[in-house]
């Protein structure tokens, strides 16, 4: 009867299963390729991979698919089948809005950029950097433009709406606005405070080195504390860590160094976060665009949930402090108070990935407000550095004039074209606070949960109100169901000034 | 001027190149399969796999084809490109050969026998595996009747033609006939050879346990020693090793057991060969049928060129000796005239998998002398026990009543319903012993060269004899071509003679 009723919506069910099993091998192939591929590999994986996307992509993109979308709209789908058709067609706008010239212009200007910008970002040279990132920006303005026009969005929330749907910057410049208020101020305060008791008592270096053997053993307890399901995913090694592969099988890398440890044991649980959400998407959906995590902020929100949330937590730091003991023999530095001291440090830096959870809303903040205007159009690639300069003086307090490698060259986004990304990070941030904010109200003995060793509250609660819950709703109804109200900055204040201002 | 004079071709050679693309992903993914992934995932792999080898299949059995291959056979190809075109046909006519409704029963026959085989055979349950394989068989003898209508071969050259296109049973009868003549004699002085040097001076075992960390190490090495590129390939480490991947990063998988090392390093020794073959097919062509391995017995001869021809000779073994010794620190038994015997043991065993150079044969006459009449109808699975009892008496004097377990249930071939295939385990045992007669008559210092170190020699003559020529010949051609005549027995036997009854 299901099959008879709903033709057309089958026919697009099929169609997702078929796309999400081809993704399965690209996902695979992509973590491989960053996790094990040797360097002669590279050029027939990249050849591989870009046909199988041309392959997925022509079947996106059918032109058949228009007519069956009008079809399945008047089909008796229940409440779940809608949400999914309603998800099926946002990608299948998404993947048919840009002619392919267009897509292919994007790829070749964004691979220029990124591989030229891999040595002259080291060189410190803007100038060489600008050549290539013009094009980059034209390519961008343009894809902006169109999806501007398909869309009825300003020119840079329809680039930010294929990272973050339902965001629109006017709510960003709100959240924003108020964050600017009052986070310099915080900076300042905690970096006072720090600086006075660490006068008093300066916290104690762990020794090194750092066994690898041991930082991997350890990551992996950490892991499993965390509830991360190895027989479905794996740990391993990269250059830049992600959390990648498919629900089924999470593939979650990290890199070691010898001489600190704290780094990825802490980048871990950051992608233990990403991955859990992956491993928990609701089954019964799965291979359909309902089952995937609903925006790149709300997967943020779980990775903070872990990293910052929890990971700052002196309860948990206190579960973590004999793993760590365990893995590189006792030591003065590890006791739990010592080590939650290193792992709350803030001290304001120039480099947005090293940043601690209070400094680093500034990073996104300054980037935010430069990338905006860039791409509406209101302010031009020679126009950056000052802007730079000016706004990391204004939130942090840095002069960073004549230095582009650690300023506006730092990162691979606006290499790569990623325009629009960047707000995830902190609302992200934003997210995770308020999803702890809404446990503590809901659970008043949380901290005492916690403290006790007991996690899988936490794993509940984020189980239960996002991780099954994938793409069911638009964020925002899905940020009311789970915490009862619509995203509120004040929980992130809060829980700042708590954690770096408090007694 | 090449794409408008030969466009049939041309429209073959681009899908050939989506082919070999697509493909990559596959043998990636299979290997991620055996090498890394976790449990959960396998049965959204198997789903993946299964949707890339449908879209592959449909594209390879385009009935549109058809045309295109008539219309390129009248257009103006080099010799390359005809060779190339007519590899491409056989590879579209045996995809085509098949109805779908066949592969799908097989597809199911064989996973149902395959899987229940896998308690059945430690459980020594012959009665229960008979009950799955009488439906593998009958889908077999099925296909083998499909092809063999269309072909003109027999039904089980139509099968053996899969792997080994070109080679009739009328050639294996007359070369294993030949084989069976002297085999059992030759095993019998070999044996009673070893039995009396041993009683006076038994070799000396090698003492564990050997660290599966000095092992991994030693491994490196000795592929090195032996030319892998390792910046086109890796070994990992899996439950059944095997060489996979694609020609531009070949995937290599070990295991390791810490109380013997000899197996490790011998299979990966094996598995180096079957690797430098692929990391040297003729680049130009990559990506076309014509840069594919001539033929399965064509690739045993690689592995067995570095395996048994390399393997166990005494200049060769000189120069493992102060590997191992430097890996597992030195012992006596490390001596390399003591390594030498210990690598070439014959010992009459009920396991093809663990037999040395000199008994295999005798395994491998045992399976095509049951299998062939298997296929053709002229024996029932019920005669096969009594068969192998007989069989193994007379090739190696054991008996193997009631052994099922150790009998004919010991290989995955028949559950998975590979017949045709087991012929090319001692067909490159021949062709292995054929090249290094060749190389001798024109480098009559070979082995003087090779107890120098000087392996070069073997792998340009291989390289430029075997690997650079893929597809390009019939595997009778190639043969001529390397060595001067087309496959002869008579290498095998003074091999064997030379190495295990030889001064």
């Amino acid at each position: 009867m299901h099959g008879t009723a709903t033709p057309a919506y089958d026919h697009l069910h099929a169609l997702n299963l078929r796309l999400h099993r081809l993704g399965h091998l690209a996902a695979i192939a992509g973590w491989d390729q960053a996790a094990n591929m040797p360097p002669k590999g590279n050029e027939a994986r990249a050849a591989a991979q870009a046909e199988l996307a041309a392959l997925m992509h022509g079947m996106r993109t059918d032109p058949a698919l228009a007519e069956v979308f009008a079809r399945a709209g008047d089909e008796p789908l229940d409440a779940g089948q809608r949400a999914n058709q309603a998800e099926t067609e946002r990608e299948w706008r998404l993947a048919t809005a840009l002619p392919a010239a267009l897509v292919q212009r994007r790829q070749l200007a964004t691979a220029r950029c990124e591989h030229a910008w891999r040595q002259q970002r080291p060189a410190n040279d803007w100038a060489g950097f600008l050549v290539n990132f013009r094009e980059v920006l034209a390519v961008a303005r343009e894809e902006a433009a169109l999806l501007a026009e398909q869309s009825g969005l300003s020119r840079y929330d329809a680039l930010m709406d294929r990272f973050e749907p339902g965001m629109r910057s006017v709510t960003v410049d709100r959240l924003f606005g108020e964050l600017r208020q009052w986070l310099p101020g915080l900076i300042a305060s905690v970096v006072e405070r720090q600086r006075t008791r660490d006068a008093a008592a300066p916290p104690l270096e762990p020794a090194g080195p750092f066994a690898v053997d041991a930082q991997r053993r350890l990551c992996d307890q950490v892991m499993r504390l965390l509830g991360f399901d190895f027989d479905a995913g794996r740990l391993d090694v990269s250059t830049h860590p992600f959390c990648g592969g498919v629900p089924e099988d999470v593939r979650m890398t990290t890199r070691f160094r010898d001489d600190e440890f704290l780094g990825s044991l802490m980048g871990t649980v950051h992608e233990t976060g990403h991955g859990r959400y992956e491993q928990n998407l609701p089954r019964p959906w799965l291979g359909q665009p309902l089952a995937q995590a609903r925006s790149m902020a709300i997967h943020e929100s779980q990775s903070l949930a872990f990293e910052m949330q929890l990971g700052g937590h002196a309860g948990f730091v206190a579960r973590l402090a004999p793993l760590v003991s365990a893995a590189f023999g006792p030591q003065p530095a590890f006791e739990p108070a010592n080590l939650a001291r290193l792992m709350t440090r803030v001290k304001p830096g120039l480099i947005r990935v090293d940043a601690d959870e209070v400094t680093y809303p500034a990073h996104v903040i300054l980037r935010y407000e430069i990338e905006r205007p860039l791409i509406e159009g209101e302010i031009e690639p020679e126009d950056i550095p000052a802007l730079w300069d000016a706004k990391m003086q204004e939130l942090l307090g840095l002069d960073t004039r004549g230095n582009f490698r650690d300023g506006p060259m730092q990162d691979v986004h606006w290499p790569e074209g990623l325009f629009g990304y960047f707000p995830c990070y902190t609302l992200g941030a934003m997210y995770a606070a308020q999803w702890f904010a809404a446990m503590r109200r809901e659970l008043p003995d949380l901290d005492a949960r916690i403290a006790a060793g007991d996690l899988q509250s936490v794993f509940d609660w984020l189980g239960e109100r996002i991780w099954s819950q994938g793409s069911r709703w638009s964020t925002d109804e899905l940020v009311r169901r789970a915490s009862g109200e619509s995203l509120n900055p004040a929980h992130l204040r809060a829980h700042l000034e708590r954690r770096y201002l408090g007694q």
